[in-house]
This record gives C-alpha cells, structure tokens and sequence, in this order.
C-alpha cells in the first residue's frame, strides 16, 4: 500500500525531525523558536550525481542517517499523508551520530 | 490525428496529475489548496543532454515514469487542446512508484 | 530579389505562426490570449556550438521544422519585410510533428 | 592618414547601416521607429577567441560581412570622425546575403 | 552521551571563541564591538572536496586549530546545548598560531 | 626616483590620454561631453594570465600601444602624483596604429 | 609573544600603509581625500592556490612586496592590537618597487 519514492540523481528524501521528539545529539529547540528544527533522518537517496563523461557518484549519505541542513533547504512534499522535504545532497550540514 | 511532440536534448513532456483524480502514493490536494499538484505523468523525452564532447546522456526518466516536481516547474504549453508542461529532466525531484 | 540569413554558431531564424493559422498539433490561442503563439517553422539554422577545440556540433532543428518556444524567447528582426525571430537552439522547447 | 583599429581578441569593429540608405535584405525602418537600425558592415574583426591552452579560433565573421545585432550591443566609439561600435562575434545574430 | 557531528564534504564545525575569553593573538574586541568575534577552535571537519572524478582532497584545517573567518560566515546549529557554526574552509580567512 | 609599478597577471597600467591632447585617430572628444576619453597608452603590463596547469599566456597589448576602453573599465590610481589606470587586458577593446 | 598567522590557500595578510607615511612611489592622498589609501605591505601569504587536480601554484605576491589593491578589497581583522586586511592574491592589483 505504501508507494515509494526514489529521488532523481544528487537527491534526497527527508523526514523532518518532530519538535516533540527528544532530538538525538541534545539538540533543544525551545519552545519560543519559531522557526522549524533543522533536523531530519534520511529517508531514501538517488543514485547519484554525474559527471560529465555520465560517471556516476553514489552520495555520502545514506537512509536512516541523521542529518542537519538550513532552515531553507529543500522542497516541501507530501508523500501517503506525511510532510517530507526532498532536498539536494550539497544541502546537507553533516551527519549526527549519538 | 493527434500530433506528436519530441522534447528537445534533457526537456521532457510533462501530463499534470488532475485534481480530481486520485493521486499514486496517496497524495491528497486539500481542496483548500490554492497551488496546483506537483505530480505528473511523463509523456515523452528527449534524446537526452550532450557533453562538452557531442556525447549524449540518455535521461532518466522515461515516458510513463510518475514524477514529483517544484511548484514553478515547466513551460505550460497547450497540445492537442491540452495543457502539458515542457521542464527539464532537472527540475523533476524523483520518481513515484506504488 | 530575397536575401538570406544566416544565423551565427547556434542560432536559429524562425517564422512565427500568425494566429489566424490552423496550428499543427491542434492548438488553438483563444481570441482571448494577449499573448502571441509560441509556434513557428525554422527557417534557416547557424552551423552549430563549437566546443572548447573548435570543434563544431550541427544544431538538432532543422529547417522547415515545426517548433515550440517559450514567450520570450529570441530577438525580433524584420527582414524583407516579415517579422521573424532569432533565438538560439537552446531555447527551442521542442520539436512537433502531426 | 586614416588610422586603423585592430579589435582584440574576440571583438569586431562595425559601421552601423545609416538609416537613410536602402538597406541590404530590404529592411525598412519606419520613420516612426524610435530605435535605430540593427544592421551594420563589419569593418575590421580581432584575431579570434583563445581556449584555455592558448590556441586561437579565428572568428567567423569577417570585414565587409553585413550583420544583424542586438539593440544594446556593442561599445559605442568615434574614430575619425566617425560613430562606430565594437562589439564581441557572440552579439552578432547572424550574416545577411542578397 | 555527547553526541559527534561530521560534517559533509568540505564543511567544518567551528566552536567560536566566546567574548570573554582573552582569544590566542592577543585579539580583543572592544565592548562597544556589536559585532560577535571571529575567531574560533576547529571542532570536526569533513572528510574533503571532490573533484569531478570523484578524488577526494583532505582539507588543509584540523580539528584544534584557531582560525578566523569572516562575520557572516556558517551557519549557526545548536549541538548539545551548546552553539556552533558549520562552515565550508572557504569561508576561513587563515590559521592562528601563538 | 621614479618608482615602477608591475601590474599582476593579466592587469596592464594605462596612462589616459589627455582631453587637450589631439588624439591618435583623430578621436576628438567635443568640449561638452561629459565623459572623459577612453583612449590610453599602454604603460607596463603583467606577466600574463595563467590557466588551470599553471601556464602562463602572455598579454596581446604591450607598453606603448595605444588603446580604447570602455568609459567604466579600470581602478584609478595615484601613481608619482599621476593619475593612472589598471584595468584587466579584458577590457581593452582594440588597439589603435596610425 | 607575538601571534603568527596563516592565510588559507589564495589569501594574503596585509598591513595597510599608513596615511601619514611617505608612501613609495610618491603616492600622496591629499587631507581631503576621504577614502583610505589603497597601497599596503603584505605580512604573509597562503600556500597557493590548488586546481581540480589538487595541484598547488604559490602565489605571485610575497612577503614584503608593497602592493596596491582596490579600495574595497579585503577583510578587516584585529591582530595583536593591529589592524589588518586578508584579502585574496586576486584582488592585488599590482606590486610598486622603487
């Protein structure tokens, strides 16, 4: 039932991480902030980015890695009923490991 | 009868999902919604983009592929008494599949 | 008497489709539509993109082709008496055939 | 006593076509016509375009070519006496032949 | 318990020197300075830049050095509680040493 | 006591060729053009610009030349209480013989 | 005592010359002028500039020369108590000797 998106070339699905969630990393967003977290996990990536002699690089980052980008980064989709962002590798801060 | 148009190098040939319709994947359109859906169905591409050598890059998407894109994606042409996109394969986000 | 034009590298001479025209492929602008159609027949076309080497790539419209272009697109010339337009391959959308 | 101008590298120097003479192709521009006329003879070009190794591209365009260019392009200058623009080959839309 | 960030590609995360601190090269910012210091201790960097076949270059900052950068550099991140820039080593100015 | 000024790379030092002076070319700038003339000689000129290996192309303009430029081209300097300009090889746009 | 620092890759630390100084080249800014003057010593430089290849070309500025440099070049930085410009090679305009 559920479908499943693959994102095109140096892209990637993510769930944003939820306010009420304890972040992993500590991360507090405090009430009064108003603008979203910055966090989020992985979930699915495109095969990757290509040079131009069609070489293709897989990404560095993978499904399930917890990730930090901008406040700005990506588009926002809906995908089965949840708000995901689908954004470019290159967006990506880093990786959070706990 | 109906005519046939080949998008040129990495354009695609873009059939916006309907409103109405259903959409795969669950993707519901509030009717509160004022945007237009960003889902779509790939008619037709083009040969795909050449590099710097003449060397031509088949795309990755193919006609029939169900494709997410920006909300300002596209040229709106009418074809056939019908209003389709012409975008880029590089403003497509990815691939659904259900 | 007719003089010829020759586009230079990648561009292209096109004649728009008048708007009293049966268009191929079927479309219609509404008496309604302030904007001009975005259909012509190429004209006469430049030698190609050269790359880096000097090596020359032919232009994948032809003349006598039928193509879409988006509203803005090439520069307004007026010669023997007709307006046309020249704009580069680049921003050719695609090509149609009935 | 008339002194000549090499354009560098990629520029051409160019005599616009006054728009009392007839000119070549027949393109009339109307007496209301605020802007002045796009067509001009190539009175000397540049030694060509350089590619990151040094090698040099002689142009395509070459003295005594009747061209069409864009409104706004070129540097205009007086040299003898004389208003004439400087221009880069890119500008040129193309060569007129009668 | 605490948790590790990396950072991606060629971004670094910089912990800034606070303002009370006496910073390394006897920098001070004077109290009536509305603009928060820029200097700060290298915490983690990515793993380098790649070029377009896919080799990758190490950074040429460490973890531990005291570098400088400009007063809009990175972007700012809450980790563990406590706040942090990420940045690309392009936007560092140079390398302090005492 | 003169002091020598070496331009970098691909920058050359112009000295501006006075409004009193009768111009090479005949180029006679009328009293009431408010913009100073664009016509220079050629002081000394930087070793040339390198490509991405390193190597270095020497300059088409040499001390001496006589050249014209655009009316914004160039950063003005004080030079032994001359007024001079740099401005880079780019921006030269021919060279005048007489 | 005194602090080192080491510009990053293609940037150099520069002591701007002082306005009351005898600048070499007689470079004079009259009281009125209210710009601050362009000319300076450089302190250090980075190690060079690196291609794609990750190949490393020292700079052309060196410790010592006396440079020129646009009015709005630079970063402004405090260092042991002195203030002090990075800036990239790129931005040097020249090097004065006398």
């Amino acid at each position: 039932m559920a479908s499943t998106f693959t994102p095109l070339h140096d892209r990637i699905l993510v769930r944003r991480t939820e306010e009420g969630e304890t972040m992993r990393g500590g991360i507090i967003i405090p009430d009064s902030a108003k603008e979203k977290p910055q966090q989020g996990t992985v979930v699915s990536v495109g095969k990757g980015k290509s040079n131009d002699e069609g070489k293709v690089f897989p990404l560095d980052v993978k499904a399930g890695d917890v990730i930090l980008f901008g406040k700005y980064s990506g588009n926002e989709i809906k995908l089965d009923g949840e708000d995901l962002l689908i954004m470019r590798e290159e967006e990506v801060l880093g990786i959070l490991k706990s």
